[in-house]
């Protein structure tokens, strides 16, 4: 007798289609599955449904539709929003995507990979690497988030800025929609102006319109040379500077342009084993930028000399190091994606994915810093992220020897006291990370009117029984 | 006593909205708004609205709405398949965007410019050329279609290969609805996961779903170097074959990479003036290759050279000319440019802008000759295009001294032919040009299911009283 709130007419059906390990209703296979990895949320669901393949999935979503189960798909579970959890009613299945799991073909004529949704984007970088070929997108989250995962919440990272988001990487898409049936876009077409943006819209639903399951994913030739340094700046407005710099000379190297605040950098190299400051004193703000190419040239190391040598004699660089061995170059990343970790360690934190227009970071960065030190005197205002892309992870340290969960209480004011500057400036709430249900309180003044209201009537037209992961993105309607 | 057949009441409000210059109704005037530029189609129109700005059109798209009337958003008029031109029925007004035409602001640390959507693509380019930025968009009828009409179509062109279509340009949107309405999404966010893309799905919707009234537009530093090369090629595959080793070498160096077949030039070298071939001897195919960047450096020099070297040392190309002056260079891009000049000076002609994934393409260009030249001996198969995007004009030109009303007769008979090939290699029945309403009969064969389902249930929930630009894209739905 399995252990699900499921009717056992369409328990049966499902295993049918399935197969036993396919349907999972035991609590203990089933808990992972409920509860997001920041375990902010914690859910109950019928069952877990595990298909193997579109078509699988397809006749799964069909009964559940049929039956009125509300279903939450589910890729690497790595959401930092909630996106993937179900609620605590426990009448929604959990369609999780990790046995579609195929790397099917990898095309060098058209430089793309076709790949289902439940292969890791690290598998699928590896896969695309061991060709000589470069999957350009990279998240800290890689080795667990699936493609379907990174195209449903169109995924961001390092590489955005010289590759797009996983939007711009899907070229094909095969999505099995609320009813069951499946659209299938997997064509691999750089022009095709043959009707309405489907595969665009469906990207960053967060499986609010569907079920993504298949994709062909746009690769590039992989680099074959890399210059990368890590440079000390007087403040934000240095940073841009010296991206405006790098823009101006060949924009299509610049690889990934990060920007780390001094308080950042700060604990990283105090907290972090092996993480010294490899300058010769600390400085108020940082960038690591990378450069890289294709070419097997020395350009690149040029191209890098010649704006970082200008920078330094300007005085808009006050000092750089330049990794001269992959083992450098390692070390100096190690230390920018340490962040999280040494602001956890810490104490506690809080986060803001933010996004701004580039020439308002330094006006955000002042003023958010003022707002926040006015708030809670000695918090460790602690910036670093994407500044190439204008996101910056605005990250809020509790003040040294302060009680954590006292921090902690006032979240919502320090949120809300960036959230209003980052609007201000013509900014966005949510960078990378997406709505999820951790966000969707935040939509009716933020994205209201015509624009809230055109993304309920494209659901209630795609999904009128509202079965498809409810309560994400959009928040409830007001009576 | 205006000439229309708008209700008075109707015609006075919109008159007091949009001024008497704002609302045409003379024949005389409205003509020209009803005739597409290939005189394809030729309607009748209420009257001819020309708003000159969003709010005036938000209030005329209410007017019209509130009255049942139809709307065709119309921008410069330059659409290849009547996607501007209104039916027969003399009910639907016109709205003209050319009075919408300023350009508000060229940001130089977003590298944007915040435009209206009646300003032509070409004073868009200019205006960011005259500030050292390039808008990397660039399509033949550039000095008549505008921002407004290149968004509605997600129009495509010669630099593609690069940058992308006209979406991926489009940073940020504004918007009227159809009822209305304004949907305002001017950000200029790199990075923004808050909802669904409807920035996306506006654009390449064809004025269907709304009328695009502004936008942010995303810029490129100028090239200061540029490279230009025609090259002799044995064949398609040998085209592939070259696009291949310079995409291996440096994929953003590409801003150019067009196809000529052997037969297209040998109509452009006898029938144009001055468009003489500059290479030994005619060959069966040819290349015009196009690297550009920012960098001032000799780097793009020494990347064609030792491409086109090897490439020359392998027989894979057999002559070559590398423009060593901007004059050489425009007599190269004039020599492409006039492909269509000269297919029009040889008689009758039929156009089929196609795409297939690059490696098909080999296979596409030799079944779909064969099959043409069966059906009608004596055809001159003369494709051209943008192969670096898979993007072939498969055009056909009548017979040497046949009667060209008799080949023109034939056009569905050679259209269907190669759209049959075209669909067995997974490509698109048109890939820069849209459906507008010559191709609407297309789609229920194409991208029927699920796909034109759900385009249907999104223009019913956008746009339920089907007004805005009804008839083009969608087919009319089986009764």
């Amino acid at each position: 007798m399995p252990q699900t709130s499921l009717p056992p007419s369409l328990h049966d059906a499902l295993v049918q289609i399935l197969g036993p390990s396919g349907v999972l209703t035991n609590p203990a296979d089933t808990e992972a599955f409920c509860v997001d990895w920041r375990a902010l949320y914690h859910g109950h669901c019928a069952a877990v449904l595990r298909p193997a393949n579109t078509e699988e999935c397809a006749k799964a979503v069909a009964l559940c539709h049929a039956h009125n189960v509300p279903m939450v798909p589910q890729g690497g579970n790595t959401s930092m929003v909630g996106g993937a959890t179900p609620d605590s009613s426990g009448r929604a299945v959990v369609i999780s995507t990790t046995r579609m799991n195929q790397i099917h073909t990898i095309d060098h004529a058209d430089l793309t990979m076709t790949v289902d949704a439940g292969v890791t984007l690290k598998a699928a970088q590896d896969a695309a690497s061991a060709q000589g070929l470069l999957l350009p997108l990279s998240i800290s989250s890689e080795g667990s988030a699936d493609i379907g995962g990174i195209l449903a919440t169109n995924a961001g990272g390092n590489n955005t800025v010289r590759y797009g988001n996983a939007r711009e990487l899907a070229l094909g898409l095969q999505a099995v929609l609320p009813d069951g049936n499946v659209l299938n876009l997997m064509r691999k077409l750089r022009k095709d102006n043959t009707g309405y943006a489907l595969r665009q819209l469906l990207v960053g639903s967060e499986g609010t319109l569907g079920i993504i399951t298949q994709a062909v994913i746009q690769l590039q030739p992989a680099p074959r040379s890399r210059e990368t340094a890590l440079c000390a700046v007087e403040n934000p407005q240095g940073a841009l500077n010296l991206f405006a710099a790098f823009r101006k000379q060949d924009p299509s190297a610049i690889h990934a342009f990060e920007f780390m605040s001094g308080t950042s950098m700060a604990l990283v190299n105090g907290l972090i084993d092996g993480a010294t400051l490899p300058l010769e004193a600390p400085a108020p703000a940082y960038v690591l930028v990378e450069l890289a190419s294709p070419r097997a040239d020395d350009s690149l190391r040029s191209l890098m000399e010649d704006v970082l040598g200008s920078a330094l004699e300007d005085g808009l660089v006050t000092d750089a190091v330049l990794a001269e061995s992959e083992s450098q170059r390692q070390s100096l990343w190690m230390i920018r994606e340490e962040h999280a970790e040494a602001q956890k360690r810490a104490g506690a934190s809080v986060k803001n994915d933010v996004s701004v227009p580039l020439a308002a970071i330094p006006e955000f960065i002042e003023a958010a810093t003022k707002a926040c030190e006015a708030l809670i005197p000695g918090i460790r205002v602690a910036p670093f992220g994407h500044i190439g892309d204008g996101n910056i992870h605005f990250n809020l340290v509790q003040p040294e020897g302060a009680d954590p969960a006292a921090f902690l209480a006032q979240d919502h004011a320090m949120m809300d006291t960036v959230a209003e500057i980052v609007r201000k400036l013509g900014g966005s709430f949510s960078a990378e990370h997406g709505v999820g249900q951790l966000k969707t309180y935040m939509m009716p003044s933020w994205r209201g009117g015509a624009e809230l209201q055109a993304m309920r009537r494209i659901k209630a037209a795609l999904d009128p029984q509202d079965l498809m992961n409810p309560g994400k993105v959009l928040p409830p309607a007001q009576a």
